[in-house]
């Protein structure tokens, strides 16, 4: 069995135990005669999927009582709608800070529901910072950032206050420790640090989940809510899918363990890339430096062109960058081993050697 | 390896090849040394999928160039507010037939983007039969049935005209020919006929997919349209799965095969049904009945409970009939073989033996 050194953005790598775990139980899930993909939600094994999914959730991050946690559909574009429908107050703007495309993204469809302010933005400088001294006004519907920024590879290591603070985790959930009581509603689909692709998780505060009446019954986090996820037939597989890899997060330390590991693989590359006079350039500046997504621009295109062929051959995959940033971008999101954050920063040092005196 | 014959309402069976196929190339798929569900939506590996589901179910249904094939998130549900949001036209009524529960939650959710007229309803019979001679107006924004009642095990088996007729095929998409041409757009979620939970196949007519403006994103059908379902991260294994399904049902001879197993396997229960002299009554009346879904009573609901509970000790799972109905419900889709139909006629022949002199 071949497995490649997997740096995709996402969907990105799964841990191996997992998969191996998935692979091995499903034409016939725990004695039932059935694959998981054939059992019905309404079945004790799956309710059983769903509340082990709840609880492993709420104490890898320590979730407050006051909070509920959804498995949703439709991933954060589909969240960046369902926020605004659910929380927007009539005449209380909702605040966003610009780090992005997908804040872009998040603020274009809040506007279909209020009033927007955008409070600070890093587009002056290509999105390579985190505005620092961001300050939320107070009486606004919300306040709302994106966490870690993917394309750009800018993450938020202080998180601004307000009183409801929304935030799109969608590339760093579960990737660190975050302290959950700072926030009104955490946003993020799987398919980056914590399952596959097809569902997004929700986190939200009890008094939000009810704040707009009368709104589309699939659109309403009250829905959801109440029914513990399960109001129509969720998106079973891939809920089974975050429940394994919640396990393996807990049996491997949980986020202690998890963010040290990020950190070290995440230190591991941005090593090379600063003890590379200046062969490798890093995009994000470094106080705003992302532990999930590492960018950096070489000397010439076509430097960075052979640079994605070469690492290709050598079984390094998904490192090409964004067309917005250009260059390369390694994503290390959990499932990453510390060891393919070594290897693929061996190649970077063997790659610039070759290609420098 | 235990198998059991899985008549479940849905999430429901699916082909044992197609179970092993996804199995055996779970962890490595195609030799690219990564899983299916670890691959880059992006990737060529995941367009290949979609467009290979896309052509397959364009071939098996006969699909008219001038429609579109979508693959999105959130079940039928969605779709009940999806669907009036951008088809709903400004002065015309949408017209919806009543046929039970799940022609109510479309109902109420169309009411949230104008007015609705509720033209036909089985209601007074409790949802028995499909109402017949249905007549849609002129001057509409669209009509609304419910192909097949699950609840009740009804069926429409000819469809009314409309300019713009709106079919929720959740439960018998893919198993029956359909004129794909008589409808303006067929929504119908995976898990019962053709894949797990967590993707709905949505085939929308042309001129329909940009009737409605300034939509959110994620609800347009055009941003999904226009990007091949691939403006954002698709629900990439449920998509495969699909794939693997619409593969199967080709190979066994496509929708002539499907559709005529399907009334062979309705036929055997309602054969040992309509043979039972009244010991089991039929819920739908016999021109409004179901090839998906055999519903019907047993004299006593202690009969009921006894014969569900000796079911299962005989490996029959999920043929409990819905509250709303009582009794017991036999599904089956697609992928339920001839020979658990025969088996569970069998068995259902001996449990009135066992209870009659």
């Amino acid at each position: 069995m071949k497995r490649v050194y997997n740096f995709n953005p996402g969907p990105a790598a799964l841990p191996l135990p997992v998969l191996e775990k998935a692979q091995k139980e499903l034409i016939d899930y725990h004695g039932t005669g059935m694959s998981i993909l054939e059992t019905s939600h309404r079945s004790k094994e799956f309710k059983e999927i769903v509340d082990s999914a709840n609880e492993l959730m709420r104490k890898i991050y320590n979730i407050p009582d006051e909070y509920k946690v959804l498995w949703l559909q439709g991933g954060s574009s589909t969240q960046f709608f369902t926020v605004p429908a659910n929380l927007m107050a009539e005449g209380k703007p909702a605040e966003y800070v610009n780090t992005g495309v997908w804040s872009k993204k998040a603020i274009k469809e809040a506007k279909f529901y209020g009033h927007v302010n955008v409070v600070a933005s890093s587009e002056d400088k290509n999105f390579s910072y985190i505005p620092s001294e961001v300050n939320f006004n107070d009486n606004i519907s919300y306040a709302h950032v994106t966490s870690n920024n993917t394309i750009y590879g800018t993450q938020w290591h202080d998180y601004p206050k307000a009183d409801v603070l929304v935030a799109d985790m969608c590339s760093d959930f579960l990737s660190r420790q975050v302290d959950i009581k700072k926030f009104g509603v955490i946003y993020a689909s799987a398919q980056k640090n914590f399952g596959p692709a097809g569902v997004t998780a929700v986190i939200i505060r009890d008094d939000l989940v009810d704040r707009k009446k009368n709104l589309q019954t699939m659109i309403s986090y009250k829905t959801h809510a109440e029914k513990n996820s399960l109001f129509n037939t969720p998106p079973c597989f891939s809920i089974y899918m975050c429940k394994l890899v919640l396990e393996w997060i807990k049996s491997i330390g949980g986020l202690n363990e998890i963010e040290e590991r990020n950190k070290k693989k995440s230190s591991i590359i941005y090593d090379a890339v600063d003890k590379s006079n200046n062969f490798y350039k890093g995009h994000a500046e470094p106080n705003s430096r992302s532990h999930m997504n590492v960018t950096f621009r070489l000397p010439s295109e076509e430097l960075e062109a052979e640079c994605v062929s070469q690492a290709k051959e050598k079984n390094f995959v998904g490192i090409k960058g964004h067309k917005s940033v250009g260059g390369m971008r390694i994503s290390l999101y959990n499932a990453v081993e510390i060891e393919a954050a070594k290897a693929v920063s061996e190649f970077l040092k063997e790659f610039q050697e070759m290609h420098t005196g």
